[in-house]
């Protein structure tokens, strides 16, 4: 009998899906041999202790050496999950000029350093799979990257951060005020200690640009990326919502117009019938439209240790398929357009606007007087009753550029009638 | 500068599918090379009478000869769009021994010859792709063989036919009953003249015997898939399962069990909460549970000319690239095991009976002691108002084998009490 083939792995990262991928590889270890034709052996594990014991993980594939991963040429797939820009980005250049393919969930790195990053693969002809850095275990870049190829797409748009869902989901349904969602999340471990990064919109931002960069075929990197979070969101927005019939989710949005690509991430009103409404907790989803394939969705788990480690498991079979097919590298970065990124100010939106107003004659038609002056033409109004002479207004307007709306916005907040300006989002 | 490398294709077939893949070939001329590297070019068209004029076809193109395009050793890929089993498996067969490539929507020809097609592939090194013969544009076959690859998956659930899944949807918003619905979808060009195929479930069958094969890595054939169509469904039972919290959905259910594959299309009351209680009207969506990935769901455009075209691209694209890297046939036929498929009398489900019974004393007691007695037990029911000496009765069950329920119903059927069965239609 043929001996099976040996591929050889190295992990870098232990963490929690470093350590779930690892259990994942020994559990399919059969199945693996049946998928690809191959076994897949995982050398060593880069960690930065290597006395701290690992669960699973025996004690002498630990390693701290990063060079001694490197040069061992019998290894040929680099798992890199350790995230971070740094040393991640140095090992990965490093690996791919030693003609290593390799496989990462590293958001962080993609959206900022994704053009040399492919560039690297490409020069030596290696692959750089990266599926779970997007909304998990929900196949997003396969999809984009090669199941729709067939259409023009022209536009994502996505829940694709599972702890501002969660947090949202609760203020909905729940009716908690933010910091107490929060407060659930964090203790739950949906939130991390510092949760800048995914209430204030940059994680979803990440995901964003390199979705973006697939769907189009245009480098979009985070920092084009316009992101506004969901820390001012309050638990009376989303009722005035819920009574227009519409739901409040952060969403990633990046569209492909004739003047650029929109690429953005900030709190939206969507109705309540649109599928990406009713994606709840800390479920992630991703829209996309195109031309010839019209609407399709992909939901599913976004985070956590078995469902990323799905992914860039899946990810790895590809891989040991193209090694023994000598195929690496078959996909490329595909960003062989170069179109411009829109400023915010030049895209257009609607606009939810909840305002506390004098209650005397005459307010109203002030306020609406200079939205109107300002290009900003009102769908739908609604006054609630007033308090100590003041009117709480809430207020739906058409499609409007955003510079203009920011106009308006400007001259209101000089008025005398305007006591405050209690919340602005964005409409569907 | 270098030339750009041509890839020679063939198109069987110019019926809708067949003409929007043309169409589309010819839109995306320019893309296709900075996607592949390498320029498709479709030869020749085959058609069954080559005089007939074919919108947006050059009539040189036309053949009505298979060994011309046979023979043609230029030719290397083969896009079959002609439906239906003969002559399609014989060209299949011929163009896979004459070592050209086959991109093929064909679910009938896939769903009961699959295992010779695949092999007739795996023989020459082949690709046999075909995204589009499962959920038209909704990328599924892929994500189930790379993306899912690393997760044990243990169910494939969807609403895989258009044609059903509109009826159901206006019977259950705007009240129509099945016959006028149904009616509607003819004139709409949703249903064929001969609606056999998509309201005995026999299509979603097909679709759900390629799925099973690629999720558990088994063979499962058509014949093997228990169907059962929606023809039998009323509007009263889609009230009556509004009432319970639930719509009815035709669903192509297929489950790994310790005892074997279970694979069956019916109807089927799932609660208005489940993310596929949402697809609406003629959209598709499969939703897939594994070990490590946990839930997803992908939703998108089943049918139509240009989704299906677009999806048949996505395939063509890839194997361009494949052509381009001599790495074609990189996944096989993934059926390594032989898993036994259940019976359905093996297999357990919830029921909602519907039932017309004499209204005298102790009828209920009558009914619910003959379920008791074979192992049926019951979790909700609602006796509606009596008219003329006959109430009607709407009982759930718990969960209960097939073999079970059906005994009890043979019993009912046996007793003077029972006026009528009226609807028996599987919980979720």
């Amino acid at each position: 009998m043929e001996e099976t083939k040996v591929i050889h792995a190295a992990l870098l990262g232990a963490g929690t899906v470093g350590g779930g991928l690892y259990k994942l590889a020994e559990a399919l270890k059969e199945e693996l041999v049946k998928k690809t034709g191959a076994q897949l052996v995982i050398d060593k594990v880069l960690v930065r202790d290597k006395n701290k014991k690992r669960e699973g993980i025996p004690r002498e594939k630990l390693t701290d050496s990063w060079q001694e991963i490197l040069n061992d040429s019998q290894i040929e797939i680099i798992i890199e999950l350790m995230g971070g820009i740094e040393p991640a980005l140095t090992y990965i250049k490093e690996a791919l000029h030693a003609g290593k393919q390799v496989v990462t969930a590293n958001k962080d790195l993609l959206a900022e350093h994704g053009a040399e990053l492919f560039a690297a693969a490409e020069e030596r002809g290696c692959d750089l799979q990266f599926e779970a850095a997007v909304a998990g275990a929900i196949p997003i870049i396969r999809p984009l990257r090669q199941s729709l190829a067939g259409s023009c797409l022209t536009e994502v748009m996505g829940i694709v951060n599972g702890t501002t869902n969660y947090i949202l989901t609760k203020m909905s349904e729940e009716g908690m005020d933010y910091k107490e969602a929060l407060d659930m999340a964090t203790k739950l471990g949906y939130a991390e200690a510092d949760p800048t990064a995914d209430v204030e919109g940059y994680d979803a931002g990440r995901k964003l640009a390199i979705m973006a960069s697939i769907a189009f075929n245009s480098r979009v990197t985070f920092p084009q990326v316009y992101t506004e979070g969901i820390s001012k969101i309050t638990a009376k927005d989303i009722q005035y919502a819920k009574e227009f019939g519409y739901v409040i989710k952060l969403l990633g949005i990046t569209r492909l117009t004739e003047e650029g690509i929109e690429v953005k991430v900030h709190p939206m009103l969507i109705p309540d019938t649109h599928p990406l409404a009713s994606v709840r907790d800390s479920f992630n989803a991703v829209f996309v439209h195109g031309d010839a394939c019209d609407d399709a969705m992909f939901m599913g788990r976004g985070a956590g240790e078995m469902p990323t480690a799905s992914a860039v498991m899946g990810d790895v079979i590809d891989v040991m398929r193209n090694i023994l097919k000598n195929s690496c590298g078959k996909i490329g970065c595909g960003c062989y357009k170069s179109l411009p990124v829109k400023n915010i100010q030049e895209t257009s939106s609607r606009f939810f606007l909840r305002i506390q107003v004098s209650d005397r004659p005459g307010a109203l038609a002030n306020i609406s007087g200079v939205l109107g002056n300002n290009n900003v033409s009102i769908e739908q109004v609604v006054q609630k009753k007033s308090h100590d002479g003041v009117a709480e207004l809430v207020i739906i307007t058409d499609r409007v550029k955003e510079l203009y709306f920011n106009d308006a916005i400007k001259i209101l907040k000089g008025m005398s009638v305007l006591k405050e300006i209690s919340g602005i989002i964005r409409v569907y």
